[in-house]
């Protein structure tokens, strides 16, 4: 394996760093090797094809990609390459991600885009689940990965409800 | 002006053409030259930059792109090429083409999609406004547009409801 | 050509100018000459028409319409008029544009109106297409197009995000 | 009082027939006199304008305005006429009827249309609702409009469900 | 006529009255004799059926009713009177009126309710239309309607956008 | 304990009995003490109001009401009682009972309707809650259920995949 | 009966109590014996069949269960138990709780979760309607009941409206 | 690496396998040892749990789980297992699947379901991502899914619009 980052986090829009960056905290907590751009599928639509062109080769094992509105770049970045493409709706419109989530889940049948939820959860389980997938044939990964779990369990334990 | 076709109707399956077929119906009867291929977003993307990318130079006036579920063929060419790009919603998901809706219609500032209603409804209505556009400069288009618009007028003044 | 409007900007309410100023001010980057003003469907159905039936005459080449609600004047300027109609949902009720976009967009076969996204960004992308419309017939226009479109792209290649 | 309708059913196209005659049937079986007529906002918005501008002069008291999609027949009558206009959202496209309830129902302040149900219960109770309006100021109808509640009534107390 | 009341403005609670207030304020500038009350369909059923059983008798011409949520009110009331029954769907829960719009206007054939748009501007409608049924047998109420909607035409006519 | 039914089945119109079958089913097959009836809210609001009034002297226990489109059957009873109501969405409109689903569950702070699925399962979910709720009190019910259940997962253990 | 809690509140994170404490007050203010602890489904799934497989046991005779978003705590609940589940509809996320209360309300046949409203009101009505199923078999309980319903009644009667 | 499966198909209820079956053929064509079964959330909860905790040990790699309505399966799973779990909402409801679409996608934070199209397009896809995502480290597959991926791009090249 390469030094290079494994997961490629790439998003419409400098503004959707907010979204996203839920994302990118997750990676550096479980210490996998990243990288995040802004690669809009409309205003940088060869850019988009680069990326995803070169992923493989660039040692990417998963792509993660934000955006919303008519969210195309999860899907278009799906068509061009044979990565893993998670898709992260971002509620940016007056219809609050119902129009993102449906631009990236409803894919045709040959070009998958693995979608989680709206907003920030959703691009913080976009990181979960390629660490999970990562962790299939990397024990210390899933070693650290069962820890964060397993704090997250314990948070849930400790928490006291008012009197 | 070229010979060539000046409207190209694109659509992401053969499938679609049983709707998109109403918009190709429309250019025929307002005698607008024109073209009519199947251009998946996500099954050829090379495809669709192509197409994008010499529809000026091949002397294209208008794009009208009909894609369901997911639908990103509209917005991708849009983002690849100036002429003006008509998007029709195709229905072919359990949510009834509310889901390509929303992917054609909810572009982000920069890259417009002129987005008709879902269905046959949407298709024929998307030659007629690129017969619109085209008749701006076309006088003996407005002409023949204008008539057939009477005729639509004729045809409601003409009915008769059960006594 | 004449020196007059070529894009008339409507609206139903003063108060949907804080939306539609978002075309007003593309046109004027753009340099295409235009006008804007208010015109209700519902509450000045007479000035509709009247705006519907002398917009050819008057040498405009596009009607920017934008409304909210059961948003009519789009549809109704289509009606009564054979010069391309593109509308912009306006979200002015407790449905945020979801009523307005399906008011315009749904359009029975034979009278388009190009719908955008709901929105500032749609009002911002109308004058985009409209330009794109209008360009397809002038080349000085086009070249301005692509210079804005070509630093939209710019823009995005030159954000960074936080380290 | 004339001898004239006092009722007007208008529908945006014969097939509205379908739906809009269970608002006929009702204005038959109350002996309310009546008229029916195809009318469509987009087709024919010139005949609109008229209908509207003479229905009172005419007599009418109400008019029932049925119509599907980007449904803008009842409300642009409303802005033509201060009499009463009732609202049928018709299920004519892939929305089943949410376009054109939205359509209608959205009104902006100053030109009310009151909306029924979607389909065929909407347009029955239009009538029914017209026969309450005008019951106001006749006790025949009111005697008769009471004795068709009543006989609803007996029917849902004479059902047997199966043992 | 009695001095009474002509229009009975009922609503689910106290909290109702910041959007009924619109209906209230028509009324009082078009001079309509009306009442308004807190009658909730859940809380004070008996209350509900009193008031509708009554309102003939006491001479009301028209019910105005708003609620929120699942919004029983209007209906209610249009299943124990003959009176007309205009209905206000009030966005009082996390879905924004959706819920009360749905609820009001989707009435089973038999029992309608004319259902105006959600909030205030139905709050608002709800009373121009009770006047506008008032007034097909009011000549002075038809004249002072007309005044109050050609102001709203001048209103618009007068709107100046900024330079 | 009487020997008369402790589950009253109620619904809006005999057509809904093809759904609230399914409860009764449930409830003969546990043999539990049950009365089916058609009571419409709309059509029969005093026959509401009375068996909401008699349901506890009557010795029910519980209140399974099905209705569709704006459904308030279940709520006005629940308005009447202090039995508790459990309330089926029956889809009855064009909305395929989104609209009876909103209209039985968004009941306002006071008067509760325990609400279940759209359609079938939810009438037979019905009948099973009511039976939990008797069984809280009622050991040789809570055999029978506990076999009933223990039943399905049988059902769901012994079903076979194609190979 | 023991002297544990009857009524158990269960919620997915400490931040749902905001919502949940409405039932909380309830059952304090009707002196139902209860407990309220946070349990997560997804995140302490082994303390969620713990909780449900002795619920019974413990005495519980009804669990009201709130969780947001993927809302997978009522109905996995009452998969692991025969102790009536009622579940609040948490709006955790951009979607407003639309998604929440599809979470929780639409369980297939077999395991049903009797489900309120979302938010506040819905968690009150979890904890009136818990009353309600244990006054059926409890006087004393059922006499603080009548009193609180009577108290929101006279509450609605003494709302007066601004002059 | 044994040689058992390596991924796992489940699904709800054997009636969920005419959508699931599209997951299973594509994972036929790409040679990938797999199982299929049924196990239900609400049924067979304790099925569900045992199935999870011994998915990574068993050698699973991904998981497919398919479920309509309240589809809590992919959640649950997601919950005891660190084995990446992908979800197919299946149309199974009168919501025609968003309410399994939006059960499955909105999970909180920490437990993640890459979720796919509703119907047999997304189970079609889940497979086809669950084969990117072992491609990533098994070239002999990653080769057998581009011949895939290049067949579906030839069957668009290949097809004919009518003439």
């Amino acid at each position: 394996m390469n030094d290079g980052p494994l997961v490629g986090v790439v998003m419409g829009s400098k503004s959707d760093y907010e979204v996203l960056s839920a994302a990118v905290e997750i990676l550096r907590a479980l210490e996998i090797p990243h990288e995040a751009k802004v690669v809009s599928a409309h205003r940088t639509p060869d850019l988009l094809f680069h990326y995803a062109e070169t992923a493989r080769e660039r040692g990417l094992r998963v792509i993660i990609a934000g955006a919303g509105g008519a969210a195309h770049l999860p899907g278009m970045l799906a068509a061009k390459t044979l990565v893993p493409v998670l898709g992260v709706p971002v509620p940016a419109t007056a219809l609050n991600g119902l129009d993102s989530l449906l631009s990236i889940v409803q894919m045709p049948k040959g070009i998958p885009v693995g979608t989680l939820a709206i907003g920030k959860p959703g691009a913080a389980n976009a990181a979960i689940l390629a660490a999970e997938m990562l962790a299939t044939t990397d024990e210390a990964l899933y070693h650290r990965l069962s820890q964060w779990r397993a704090a997250r369990t314990q948070e849930v334990l400790g928490q006291e409800l008012p009197a």
